[in-house]
C-alpha cells in the first residue's frame, strides 16, 4: 500500500510518500515541501500548492492520501492557511478518486512515537528511523508529511481490523459516537 | 463587468454571477446554490463545490471573483467547511487566471444595505431591489453570494480610485498598514 502524507501549509505544504503493509518495514517512496512566498496572493499560493500535489499525484499515483486535521483554536491566520492548503489537497485527492482520511497533529505524533505529546525533533528522530534514513528529512513538514503517511499506514490496518469486527456487532450495541467521524 | 461572487460552504455553497458598471444599473447573470450531504466525505463535499464552480467559471467567465474572507472566530466545525469551501473557490479562479478578491462579511453587508450591521433579510431586500428582481433569491446564501459580487463590484471601482490616487503619493507618506492586505 502507497500512502501520501500531507502536511498543509502556505509557506511550506510538506508532502511524503511511503509505501508500506502492515507487519513489514515500510520505505520511503519521495518527500518534497512546497514553499509559496508570503507576497504572492492567496490564489497563486494555493494554485503552487495545487500544482506540486497533482505532479506528486500523478508521479507516485498513491492508494490513499492522509491529510492532518486542522482545528481553530490556534492562531487565526496560521489556521486559515493551512485549512486552505489541506482543502486543496483533499479535493486534488477526491478528483483522483483516491480515499482521503484526515489525523489529528497527536494521531500522527502517537503512532510514531507512542506519545501524543511528543515533540517535532521526537517525530523526525523516529521518521529517520522507521524509514531507515540516513539523515533526518528537513525541514520539520517533510518530517511531519512522512509521519502522517505512516499513520495513515498503521492506523489504516487497525481501523480495518476494527471494521471487520465492528461488522460482526449489532450497530444498536455500539457506544453511542462510536462511527467514525468526519472532518465536516 | 462581470464578478463572481462565493457564499463558500459544505452544506449550501451560494454562487451569484453579476454584471455592471459603476455609476450604472447592475443586472443579474446567474445565481447558484450547491447543496452536498453532510453523510458524505469531505473529499466527496469539495469535488462537489469545485464542479460548479467550474461549471459556472465556463458558462460566464467573469472577470473577477469575489470569496467571503472567513474568521475562525465562530463555531469551529462550520468556519473549516467554509475555509475548505472558500480555498476550493479560490484555486478554481487561480486555474482560470481570474483574480480574487476577499471581502469580509460586514463589508458585504454595508455595500448593500449602508450598514455593516445588518441582518440577512435586509440584505436579500437590498439584492432584490439593486438587480430589479421579482422575488428574493432564496436560500439566503444565493443573496448573500450576489451581495458579495455586488459589494466587488463597487469596492473595487472606489479601490481602483484610491490606488490611482495612492499611486501619486510616495509610500513613506501613507499611514502604517494602509496597504490591502490579502487572506494569507
Amino acid at each position: 500500500m502507497r500512502v501520501l502524507g500531507v502536511d498543509p501549509g502556505l509557506t511550506r505544504c510538506g508532502i511524503g510518500v511511503v509505501d508500506g503493509q502492515p507487519g513489514r518495514p515500510i520505505s520511503l517512496v519521495d518527500v518534497f515541501v512546497v514553499r509559496t512566498p508570503p507576497t504572492d496572493d492567496i490564489g497563486a499560493r494555493l494554485l503552487g500548492v495545487e500544482r506540486e500535489l497533482e505532479r506528486m499525484l500523478a508521479t507516485h499515483r498513491p492508494d490513499a492520501v492522509a491529510v492532518e486535521r486542522v482545528f481553530s483554536q490556534h492562531n487565526v491566520r496560521t489556521v486559515m492557511g493551512t485549512a486552505q492548503a489541506g482543502a486543496v489537497a483533499i479535493v486534488a485527492a477526491a478528483r483522483h478518486g483516491i480515499p482521503v482520511a484526515l489525523h489529528t497533529p497527536s494521531e500522527v505524533k502517537a503512532a510514531v512515537t507512542g506519545s501524543g505529546r511528543a515533540d517535532k525533533d521526537q517525530v523526525g528522530v523516529m521518521v529517520t528511523r522507521l524509514l531507515r534514513l540516513d539523515a533526518m528529512p528537513k525541514p520539520a513538514d517533510a518530517a511531519d508529511a512522512l509521519a502522517l503517511a505512516i499513520c495513515h499506514l498503521w492506523r489504516g490496518a487497525a481501523n480495518a481490523r476494527l471494521s471487520a469486527a465492528a461488522a460482526k456487532v449489532p450497530v444498536s450495541r455500539l457506544p453511542k459516537g462510536s462511527a467514525q467521524k468526519g472532518w465536516r
